[in-house]
């Protein structure tokens, strides 16, 4: 079975992956007379970054997940199918999915990345994530359920498994979830469960290294600790976890605690590609590029964004797993396409770094820029109106808006229902 | 294992479900100096005549859900537990749920309706419903999907069966839900998949009685059925269906139509308690009570709203199964329960009906008062208005004006997400 795309003169490029990378990519080609297939399991593109609002009940689902034939609509050369890709055959121009194979003329392979669990001795379904909309929703019934089941155990064992929260990694996403989890506990727990002490939540954020947000300067470091000690959470640095068997962490140093709830937040893989030579496999299974985000052992598959990482003196560690590069790599990429067809030189990615913000809470975020860093109610603003600028479409900007002015002057979380019980294998 | 509620010198009135009966009933009772202890297997209360939009990507399953704790933040002598009742003991006062037993001084019985597929041959399974807020995200799911798969179907047979819907039922839920699926077709289906041809899309309105709207004027009657048509929906009336096979719907007439989506909106029936007596099981599985709403074996168990009927002369058939009759059974119970303590007379139940409001389309609305009707624009901004006003909570009310001003504009269903594919046993 084939994918009915018409042929044309156009040459096509084939996308995989409708993220930040994905996205930006495709829009440029639009652009560029090419023909554009893109390819995503998903119907709709995913604003990552804001995942933790809907997992802590801020932001509804739909706010965040924006339909990708509405970022595209009546453009022409361009064709969506909601596929899995099984494969790609390099040799043949091929890529075989779910829904049939397609030929492509360039390939773009933007398929992000995948929690990296590394060595961590757990069954892996009784971790929660925070990479698709979908954990979002499950971390969020399954922390009110756990409220509701804390009402009625017996033991204070139960509760102490029940109540506690611990999230390990404390990069971005473990910060802003234990943020937003601290502002959960001072301001709606006690309004909604007055039977139970608040107090007897504990949230705990793990960070093996010296200290949260390593990507940041000290000063945000230090200042991100402090806010979130502000929120009631415990932040343990230079503390390495070993072992979860559902109810107990053990620690790198055999300190044990209760909990059912382990966030995992510490680690990212590419998503690959079967088919792809494994000599480009580089570090956490991200696709090694050259400058032009290139695969060196083809002439016309690259890899964009998360999935991909292209190794230079100054990058021994790839850029930095963040949206802004996926959307410069997209952009760019879509250029050096039309001019290897043209056959004018390309030009090589260099990362514009336009600083980095981080949230902890009501009016405590983080902020850092080339020659400044500034933290508090103004880096919180920024970080506010960055994100309703990013998000896609003008109806999810105006209902983040419309929630965050009603979260922020209501110290209220409007989203705390179960619509789908969540149930750990282990709980069945 | 008992449900652990303080014993105080209040009586305690057992609530069972937070409809717009349970939720009216606590609400009053809460003044009246009661304990209440409210049971729903859901921690949120459904707004049920909007479940249709969120079937429709029009508004987020968020807007209409409201959690049952922020209902009542901060009140005393008020208890919630998520479960599912199993059983009642009326002779020992005892509630059996899901997380333990319960007693109880009076018992409210609130368990609202749910679907009846009468003697239709069919697996239930195969058929879509609307009754619960899964329901309306799985059939949104359902509705995307089938277009996504239509895109690739190679066969015209198989692609009329995913794009053709048949709705059974002319009461309001399926006219509403026709509606919309008819300013879908019109509105988005040609942006979201110029590559299908959206006249190959057929929905169906099927009506066994001879006119839509039965409960309303012969004038709406006609009017939706016009407004129906210019929304390209077949309605047909004086028509059944007798069998369905996950394929194919065949009429009474023998007439067969290919469908994969078939939304049964044609009946309601009671939602049952184990241990009531059977003697008190009137028609449609609704239990049977007296003016009070008092259960005639029991002296302190009530029923409110669609899951009791109250037979009268007036009303052979009970009062019509919608929200003002909940409302309204269960503000007078709270007081009706008040005087029976104080020894005092009891008021019989009197529906006061308002009017009635359906929707069909922007600017498409048919509405019925006492000693008028009126269809079209001002129907439409009257039922919007009254929607809104009934919702609950104010964060929803804004998020819900919100969404509903922007389609205005817009035409757009701006929520065609696919978070979780939904899947008919007979299609995995």
């Amino acid at each position: 079975m084939n994918i009915q795309i018409p042929k044309t003169e156009q040459k096509r490029v084939v996308v995989v992956g409708a993220g930040f990378g994905g996205i930006n990519v495709v829009k440029r080609l639009l652009k560029l007379n090419f023909q554009v297939v893109l390819i995503d399991k998903n119907n709709y593109h995913t604003f990552q970054p804001l995942l933790y609002q809907v997992a802590t009940a801020g932001l509804e689902a739909g706010s965040i997940a924006f339909p990708v034939r509405r970022i595209f609509k009546r453009v022409k050369n361009f064709y969506f199918r909601m596929a899995e890709v099984l494969e790609v055959k390099p040799e043949s121009n091929l890529l075989n999915t779910s829904i049939g194979e397609l030929s492509y003329d360039y390939l773009v392979i933007a398929t992000g990345g995948q929690t990296n669990f590394f060595d961590f001795d757990c069954d892996e379904n009784d971790l929660m994530q925070l990479k698709s909309v979908p954990n979002a929703i499950d971390l969020r019934s399954y922390i009110l359920q756990n409220f509701e089941r804390a009402l009625i155990a017996e033991k204070v064992d139960e509760q102490d498994q029940l109540m506690n929260i611990v999230i390990v990694g404390g990069g971005p996403t473990g910060v802003e979830m234990a943020g937003a989890l601290g502002e959960m506990k001072k301001y709606v727990i006690p309004k909604d469960y007055p039977e139970l002490n608040a107090n007897r939540m504990h949230i705990y954020l793990v960070e093996m290294g010296n200290r949260l947000l390593s990507n940041m300067s000290e000063k945000s470091s230090k200042k991100a600790h402090q806010f979130l000690n502000e929120l009631g959470v415990n932040v343990l640095t230079n503390i390495s976890v070993k072992k979860y068997d559902g109810v107990q962490v053990f620690y790198g140093d055999n300190h044990i605690l209760k909990t059912k709830t382990l966030i995992w937040t510490a680690g990212l893989k590419g998503v690959w590609i079967n088919g792809i030579d494994e000599s480009m496999k580089g570090p956490g299974g991200r696709i090694v590029v050259d400058e032009y985000n290139k695969l060196a052992k083809y002439d016309n598959v690259f890899a964009i964004g998360d999935a991909s990482i292209n190794i230079t003196k100054n990058t021994p560690r790839g850029f930095p797993q963040v949206a802004p590069v996926a959307v410069q790599q997209g952009k760019l990429l879509a250029d050096n396409i039309s001019r290897m067809i043209k056959g004018v030189s390309l030009k090589p990615f260099i990362y514009t770094d336009k600083g980095t913000l981080a949230t902890v809470g009501r009016n405590r975020a983080v902020a850092d820029f080339k020659n400044l860093n500034f933290q508090g109610t103004i880096a919180w603003m920024l970080w506010l109106t960055v994100h309703i600028f990013t998000l896609v479409g003008f109806r999810n900007k105006l209902i983040v808006f419309t929630d965050w002015i009603y979260n922020y002057f209501t110290y209220d979380r409007a989203l705390r229902v179960i619509i789908r019980p969540y149930k750990r294998k282990k709980d069945l």
